[in-house]
């Protein structure tokens, strides 16, 4: 009975590879918009049924791809003050999500219906980088950060005005945002206090 | 020849009246995975390439669709008070963007693809409010606002966590942001400096 469910599992795993796979081609090769489930389903070896069992629709299985790419692969860069870890993050946060292909996977992400498990899943990698940077400067001996405070302040303007289109979000309107927050005392004070 | 183009007028604001009001009309009655361009058609009496000709495909018209509902129909409420008049338009926002159809609208809204003129319109109407409550206050002799300070203080927050449904933003959040943002001193003073 164990090794049914093993086995299960591993079916299971593969067929999450090859779907996932399947659906990143086709993104590459077409539009969007061209892209169906039994397009993914024949390219992926699987019949479309399957896919609708385990994703309910398109834009669900769309934002699980997402969601996926966007999984971070490494710790946030340790640049050895908290000033620099979070300029280097939210630079590179800026970067790549104002980029086409960054720009097309948060809206696959935020576009999934009621579903809230991807968008949530994706702003929680987010703030995971935030307190991975507050932890490193617990160890420095300095207060942890106020994530959710620097979530607001630095990472969903960022977000709004990638999503709205209307404003760029170059490196010098990011230093503007890190400049008003002052990180040597409100935020850190207010999760100290 | 002018009389053609104001009857070609004519009809072609017809048209976008009656697939709107189809489009809402088949949003009401079934999931929004279920509604087709054709099926939208159908009930507005005009063809499907009709439709396509004119919004590109399903996504372009359902955020087009959702831009107009998200349009405001008046001013935002006078309170008598600057602060008094941001806090108000910032619940209501907040409210009203919260609710399960505000957003379904906001992402119909930001799902529409590289056609960048849906989501910057939607976001318009927001900082055009943020703008008569400016002019209001001027006309009180007090200094304008920074709007673009309070879009990104006030609105972006609000929208993230909306959108990744991460937390609520009830009242008191709400509240926590517009208490951060010192309205007598810093926004006011960088927006007259």
């Amino acid at each position: 009975m164990s090794r049914e469910m093993m086995r299960q599992g591993g079916r299971s795993a593969r067929i999450q590879r090859e779907v996932h796979a399947a659906t990143r081609a086709l993104l590459e090769e077409m539009d969007r918009g061209s892209v169906t489930v039994p397009m993914i389903a024949e390219r992926a070896g699987v019949t479309p049924s399957t896919i609708y069992r385990r994703w309910g629709d398109l834009s669900q299985l769309l934002a699980d791809v997402a969601v996926e790419r966007l999984r971070p692969i490494s710790d946030p860069d340790d640049t050895g003050s908290t000033t620099g870890d979070i300029e280097a993050f939210v630079l590179q946060y800026a970067e790549e999500m104002s980029s086409p292909v960054g720009r097309a996977l948060l809206r696959d992400v935020i576009a999934n219906g009621e579903d809230i498990s991807c968008p949530s899943k994706c702003c929680r990698y987010t703030s995971d980088h935030l307190e991975t940077i507050s932890a490193r400067a617990v160890t420095r001996g300095e207060p942890p950060l106020d994530v959710p405070e620097l979530v607001d302040r630095l990472i969903a303007p960022i977000c709004y005005h990638i999503l709205f289109a209307d404003r760029d979000v170059s490196p010098d309107y990011c230093r503007t945002l890190l400049d008003a927050v002052d990180l040597a005392s409100p935020v850190a004070a207010r999760a100290a206090g």
